[in-house]
């Protein structure tokens, strides 16, 4: 067993999404987040300057002792991934293989939508992965951007947000896509829109929750879960406006955010 | 007389409906226009990045032999102007100061709104500048995040425009402002829309338009007008994905966009 604290990191706020379902399947694991604020978006920088933020990311939670990390960042992940699991001698997962891995189990037909910012869709992760567990999937990429304004506005079930999801939604139901991945981090929240436009034949893939159901398998595997059964810590760091992770934060975590932290980690 | 360009910047392609206002109020002047995509957005970068960012864009422009340099954009013209006059020895303006100008000349009853995104209303460069032209003004300010990509998707007319726009103009009406500053350069492209939602009785001020005035009066009180009565030359430059200018350009610039070169410019 083993107390030390899961690490999880994201350009800014989206990734309490997973640190919400980690919490949720996790509930006796302590966990420090850290936002990095400072320098969001990551997905319009170069793989360069990505790989850089991520490792600095990922040293100061190891600063923090933690026994794991969790690269809730779609760019990130799908960035640098192989870099941090080799520079760093903790496990680190990310979220593109949970959520392509779970698409491609989920689907009947193997017509696959995926949802993203632009940079996520133009980077082909989730595409790429998926074809790599399900050859023959006929996958369909759409950019969202309206997506993440709209959930940080907390405009999540109003009427723009339903003509918003049916204007982007409309071609993944004249695809007739039976699985949709949820390739980013504020998605989730706006689940009930997408699940009304696309109705009950559409599986929604939340990589969020299969990151957190994969954490779980790794840490039983590795004899790394926390058996002290107490109420668990959790901590928040942000590289710039903390104040504005603890409100926009709120509704990601259904949760309030204390113990948070402002923090400088572009030295590391 | 005198035939050199006229150089604009930007953090992107918003600009562009600065540099349309250029256009129209000075038909035969050639212009050079820089979006410097890779770097957007500056409104979250610290003070003392888009400082170096704004001089590296005008240093370009510069060494394109530019006569005078317009900031186009909101966050540079409120971090950057000051010192980009020291350093460059030709005429700098920037779209702040006649945006606010130009309100506080046409409210009646000094009640005057102003939108933007975040980084714009909470630098407080707009609401500031207008209490110094009107000190009894009482400046409200919206921040509008929803706006920007609304446009980039081409999505001005539509019915999520119209709900968005009565979702963040209500408090607007509700304080009865008889003039509204569009603080962002996309803003222009939804004023059909802004004005629906408010009526006929708000003035809408455009800071473009506004800065195209200040700079043919400037150019005209300098002598530096281009007296060659010849179709001009349009020139168009990007830091990152010019295909992207092209494609969203045209939308602001009611114009194809060709004559476009991606540039490096962190050199300099």
């Amino acid at each position: 067993m083993d107390n030390r604290p899961i690490g999880i990191f994201d350009s800014g706020v989206g990734g309490l999404t997973v640190m919400r379902e980690v919490m949720e399947q996790l509930p006796y694991e302590n966990i420090i987040y850290l936002g990095d604020t400072a320098r969001i978006p990551y997905g319009s920088k170069s793989e360069q300057t990505i790989k850089k933020y991520a490792h600095q990311c990922s040293a100061f939670l190891k600063s923090k002792n933690v026994k794991t990390i969790v690269v809730a960042c779609n760019t990130a992940s799908s960035v640098a991934l192989d870099q941090l699991t080799e520079n760093f001698d903790i496990p680190v997962i990310g979220v593109i293989e949970p959520g392509a891995r779970s698409a491609s189990e989920v689907t009947q037909t193997g017509r696959i939508g995926v949802i993203g910012t632009t940079a996520t869709i133009n980077s082909y992760a989730y595409q790429g992965k998926i074809m790599e567990y399900l050859s023959t999937a006929e996958v369909i990429g759409i950019p969202c951007p309206l997506f993440v304004p709209i959930v940080e506005e907390g405009w999540e079930y109003s009427q723009v947000a339903v003509l918003t999801a049916e204007k982007y939604l409309t071609e993944l139901i004249e695809h007739d896509v039976d699985a949709l991945v949820l390739g980013c981090t504020h998605y989730p929240i706006l689940r009930h829109t997408i699940k009304r436009v696309l109705g009950p034949g559409v599986i929604l893939v939340n990589p969020a929750f299969e990151t957190a159901k994969d954490l779980k398998k790794l840490l039983t595997e590795k004899d790394l879960l926390n058996e002290n059964y107490e109420k668990p810590i959790y901590e928040y760091y942000a590289t710039d406006a903390p104040e504005r992770l603890r409100r926009i934060g709120g509704n990601f975590l259904k949760k309030e955010i204390d113990n948070l932290h402002e923090i400088a980690i572009d030295n590391l």
